[in-house]
């Protein structure tokens, strides 16, 4: 399958210009044959003016078919590691299609999705972590999703695993040195007290990663923050303000809104995820007593509740959603500014924010208040944090954390070395198979891969 | 305005990769302050590998923005002639984004639609009709319109331009020598015949032209082809087969279809706009009858006609079509060849054509048969042909065939050189406007670049 040379457009289709990108051995051959120049020869890292030529055809009877400049890339020093080349063509949707087809017609295949990025793994150029790194940084749309991802293009995490990884190692050789010398009674080597420090000394640092995949997840789709309240205080007036638009069905009849809806806005280049829920209230009827289960539900699943009131709360009101935010990270917000004095709520609930969501009085305030209690959350990330923020890490790191608990249980137990070593073997296979250092399936990567755009 | 250095987004949104432009003295300079590497001295035509930093930022707070590739072009060996690069970033909307963001920050200034063409332009690296071929280009969606962008950005029509202008400034020349030796009876010069032939050859040059227009305007906006014919017939199922959709409404009623429908489709590279009528009836109905109105007028408009049918035609219906049909190509089809004896067809009208619109039956075929109608007609184009495509070209070359028209009428008049040099002067200077080669005021460039993408 490597040998194949591979092409595909990389870049959307519908701008000025297209680029259509060549990885594989024979990448400058087949070039060159639908090339105005022979490229077989040219230096590394140059670009070459010229035009597409179909030379099958006569060439009287057909222009060329565009004037490109390719970018010429010789192995290793390529972003695949192969010999590599990149089209600049006009970004007509014909001449694209007409390129790629000649080149397939001359020995190319078309690149299957993340194939150009897997290449780049196979050959050593990056490791499974820093390739899944790419198509996040791909998708990136914000500074959080962004500085997460080039974190971890750029090996911070890569290199927090191999840290892990020496540790590891170091106990592995602590604990076969005291079975080598087992019999050398007189010997003193490194008590087991010791080495259960370290095992839970990395037990720790494994459990952190694993406790950052819930932030990061909350990064990745939006920090939840659940808008709740009675019927009628303008939750939905409320949402449609913070996200700027009007998704949700705004009226003055109680019990408007049954589903819960979702959008997304980002504050501070932090994106949130905001719930309108259904209001609470006793009802018989059945579909809103559903809604109101599930925003139960929404407010245990979200990490910031704004509690939304236009009045000040019965006392029977305050109590159940004492219950409901008890542990949370909550704002109380009094809507209807404009409407009601808020000096009649003082005495009841702090700290308060004012706003009308009907005017957009308060809600810059409201936004800033949301994002500093994200922060207080441990929601934001500082530069280098290292998150994880994928599924198939998480997993692997869970198994680590696993392996490595029966390596502890069994150090406290005085179990003997040979006994341990399997767990320690195990959970040093765990963190590899995060960075592909061991030999991964090809299952494993078509399955990582296939999440790619075409042409990465 | 020329002396800023500029920046634009020159890919789609959405792709694997992204691609920055930057055009302009300072090129090289800005882009060196936010670059892992001085490029200031680099070489022309060389790429070059790195990372975009925003150096004002403490660098441990942020990870640099993307990992790119940086192509450097010095002037004048570039798109524009003048120092220029382009950043092939991942194409992240965020990092794009910022990209453009820290590039104006640092001095660049937002391209306009067309901008870097029209630097092009007035560096001299193309004439105005080669500029506005760069567009066409880029819209191009099929061979036909291709080629035609193509020949022209190769400069085709520039040189049948040159040409004409050549064979003008003889015709000159030689009224001039005729009026500086006036006196000199003895000697003899071109006659007048001569000069008549020659103001005549050009101008028929001049009107190929202007005629090849109409053929232009066809093969962009698709050649249109009315399917007509009594209602019922199965016009919009004829319709919805041709463009392999399903476009128009379809049902058994009588007079379904009121609005006309067009859509277009590809017959082997160029593009046919098809155009469902109303069926022609007698009838009361007001809507339908405008909607019958239309049709007429759409089947004078249209260049290709298809008369559907699915029965024998009366004797009225027969004489209401060879009226409107008249010096027209078209082509009866016979519909419903599943249902109906096509024999009972053969004396009334041929060529014919079995088809089910239903089934799709003889589609294929027909498809052909219409394509070969186009041939016919004149509407598609062989390798190097010359068509006019531009509104704006069409306008000057009007403009030049009416002002040589009346230096024809001097010279059948006899006037005198000097009366017919000012509409000489003319005729060149329309011609000159095509490809700009006079000083062409800012306004005209401003129309002509901005129907432009941004970043070409």
């Amino acid at each position: 399958m490597s040998n194949d040379t591979i092409c595909a457009l990389a870049t959307a289709p519908g701008g000025a210009i297209g680029i259509i990108r060549l990885s594989g051995e024979k990448t400058l051959e087949i070039l060159s044959r639908i090339f105005s120049k022979d490229l077989t020869h040219v230096q590394p890292n140059t670009i070459h003016y010229g035009h597409i030529v179909e030379h099958e055809a006569a060439p009287q009877q057909h222009p060329p078919l565009d004037d490109v400049l390719v970018s010429a890339f010789r192995a290793p020093h390529s972003y695949t590691g192969e010999d590599a080349a990149e089209i600049s063509c006009h970004g007509s949707s014909y001449i694209l299609h007409k390129v790629l087809e000649l080149l397939v017609k001359n020995g190319c295949r078309m690149a299957n999705p993340g194939e150009y990025t897997m290449r780049a793994y196979l050959n050593g150029k990056l490791d499974l972590s820093q390739a899944e790194a790419v198509a996040d940084l791909i998708a990136s749309t914000n500074k959080a999703t962004h500085d997460l991802a080039m974190n971890q293009l750029r090996g911070h995490f890569s290199s927090e695993l191999a840290q892990l990884r020496e540790q590891l190692l170091k106990l592995t050789s602590l604990l076969e040195l005291e079975l080598d010398f087992s019999d050398h009674e007189d010997l003193e080597f490194a008590n087991r007290t010791e080495l259960l420090e370290l095992a839970e000394k990395i037990d720790t640092r494994i459990t952190n990663l694993t406790n950052s995949f819930e932030t990061g997840q909350a990064l990745k789709q939006g920090i939840p923050v659940a808008i709740v309240g009675k019927t009628n205080v303008g939750k939905s007036t409320l949402l449609n303000q913070l996200i700027d638009d009007d998704r949700a069905i705004v009226s003055d009849i109680h019990g408007t809104t049954r589903d819960t809806i979702e959008e997304t806005m980002d504050i501070n280049g932090i994106t949130f995820r905001f719930i309108d829920t259904a209001g609470l209230r006793d009802t018989q009827d059945e579909v809103e007593q559903i809604g109101i289960e599930r925003t139960i539900q929404k407010i245990q699943q979200a990490r910031i509740i704004i509690w939304l009131l236009d009045a000040p709360p019965s006392k029977s009101e305050k109590e159940e959603m004492n219950e409901l935010l008890k542990g949370k990270h909550y704002l109380c917000v009094h809507n209807k500014a404009d409407q009601v004095d808020m000096k009649t709520f003082a005495p009841y609930i702090q700290p308060l924010s004012m706003i009308s969501a009907k005017t957009g009085q308060g809600i810059t305030i409201l936004k800033q208040r949301i994002f500093e209690e994200a922060q207080q959350a441990g929601l934001t990330t500082n530069a280098n944090d290292i998150i994880v923020t994928n599924a198939r890490h998480y997993e692997s790191l869970t198994l680590a954390h696993e392996s490595l608990l029966r390596v502890i249980e069994g150090l406290q137990q005085q179990q003997s070395g040979d006994l341990l070593s399997e767990d320690l073997r195990l959970t040093l296979n765990h963190l590899a198979d995060i960075t592909g250092g061991q030999i991964t399936p090809q299952e494993t990567l078509n399955n990582i891969f296939s999440t790619f755009c075409v042409g990465k």
